[in-house]
């Protein structure tokens, strides 16, 4: 299989603190790079944890609160000095070029450099990206602002051929991609072989869902249900539930509540207070609801 | 004497690397603090270097480059959050607040906090800011857009009453303030005594200069003539003193001879391009010329 993970690059809510940076995270298939919000620091954490900043093509900006854009700005001129060609792709809210357009008035002429934006649709569900192996989806979150989620969806994988049956019936190479793709096969003697006969099943479809900053919010359960990895904000524990709904945010009690009521398979936990000094208490808080949640901290993978 | 010293948040030019964030610094006197530039992650450096970003509230930006300024926006959510209140004064080109209010457009309303923006003159040398202890002026610098140094200067000390002649002549205590700030004083006799012999010279009046982005520019040796610390970027050694003229930046043995020429007591360098890994190098080649040079690294603390 290919390797699919999330990397954080932030963990904190509004707020740094001398272990977390402002929201950010890299999602990584097949050594493709996606970029999930940039907050402030963004490339100096890139670096950190070694991940190439020139690979990045796509950056995906849930809202325009300063902790989940401030590290935009540098980052694109960090990928300007070193040269990067193309373009780069935003999704976001359709306000942000024009902010970033009078912040970026200063820095040089790009070449062959170009920055690409996306206005997302904060209403509907919708499809902003889709390649060879990905597709990914934004939906609607519930913040101050209008905000979004994120979903990458591996695309459905071939099946798998059966070095046995390959060799039992001779099938020759040119007609192997066909019944990887669910083609039946005819023998020399005219006998038709169903695919499923030829092949093992395909590698299981992962997806990972981001969603930050919102208020628990069920309305999104069938948008995430199953999903292998599910980010979920918990900026505060439950014992502050009346804050969280008065800032749109969740407490990791809720974050739970919506994994196990999604069956998710694993839950990470993140965009925390910076008054929460250790999140421990915010991880057990969540255990108890769904055991199978992490928190988040900078510089961790999370590999579906 | 009262603290006087120069803290270095960041020491990179245009691209951070893992040991060096961009261009910030710290002046404090007397627990006074001034922020010089501020690149993106300052906020970061504050609290890492353990600074109370509460302290701060004025702030010197020598130009509208993003390695200066692209901490701005989260260094002021950060202290609107935390509830600052007054004014926060920051001192730059004209355009800085355009740009600047474009980018905060979705940080909540600050209820007691505002900015305040100062336009520099980017012609002639200006006094942008004098308070109870401390004047600082701008003045040009050339690099590729508009640029200033800056120079922070004690403002006179008074004079020190010498305990032994307070108590030979039994000095009012309501007469010491006048005699500190160089009055005679009258004895009951009708004798008049002169301010010099009652008292001890005042202390030295420290002076701290702030020169970067800029080619070497002969012109501010004047103004930075005899100063106690010279900071100059030296973002290139000097074999590549061609790619400095055509950036606009200096090299080590460049800043050396400008600290040479002007006679200050200590130099140090900084805005290192990311290309050196050690910056050693430009520290030798610049002690050549000018022995007591440093180099900046982020967190060093430097004492006038």
């Amino acid at each position: 299989m290919l390797t699919f993970s999330v990397t954080i690059l932030g963990s904190s809510s509004a707020q740094p603190t001398l272990t977390r940076f402002p929201t950010s995270q890299v999602v990584s298939l097949n050594e493709r790079l996606y970029l999930v919000d940039c907050g402030e620091g963004t490339q100096i954490q890139l670096r950190k944890f070694g991940m190439k900043i020139g690979k990045i093509n796509h950056i995906f900006i849930s809202h325009l609160h300063g902790d989940h854009i401030f590290g935009l700005p540098g980052l694109i001129s960090t990928m300007a000095l070193a040269g990067k060609k193309g373009e780069l792709h935003i999704y976001s809210h359709s306000e942000l070029k024009m902010m970033m357009e009078h912040l970026m008035k200063y820095i040089n002429e790009f070449d062959d450099f170009k920055v690409v934006y996306h206005p997302l649709n904060f209403r509907k569900r919708a499809v902003i990206l889709e390649d060879s192996k990905l597709i990914v989806e934004s939906f609607p979150l519930k913040h101050r602002i209008p905000c979004c989620g994120f979903i990458f969806s591996e695309k459905p994988h071939e099946l798998r051929l059966r070095p046995d049956k390959i060799e039992q019936f001779d099938i020759p190479i040119k007609e192997r991609v066909a019944i990887k793709g669910g083609a039946s096969f005819q023998t020399s003697e005219g006998e038709i072989i169903p695919s499923q006969e030829l092949t093992f099943p395909a590698d299981p479809v992962r997806s990972y869902a981001f969603c930050t900053d919102t208020v628990c919010r069920k309305q999104i359960l069938p948008i995430i249900r199953k999903v292998d990895l599910l980010y979920h904000e918990a900026t505060f524990a439950h014992d502050l539930s009346d804050l969280a709904l008065k800032t749109y945010h969740t407490t990791a009690t809720q974050a739970a509540e919506l994994a196990r009521d999604a069956e998710v398979n694993k839950l990470v936990i993140g965009h925390f207070s910076s008054r929460y000094k250790n999140v421990a208490s915010l991880v057990d808080e969540a255990r108890v609801v769904f055991p199978n949640t992490f928190a988040a901290n900078d510089g961790d993978r999370f590999e579906l």
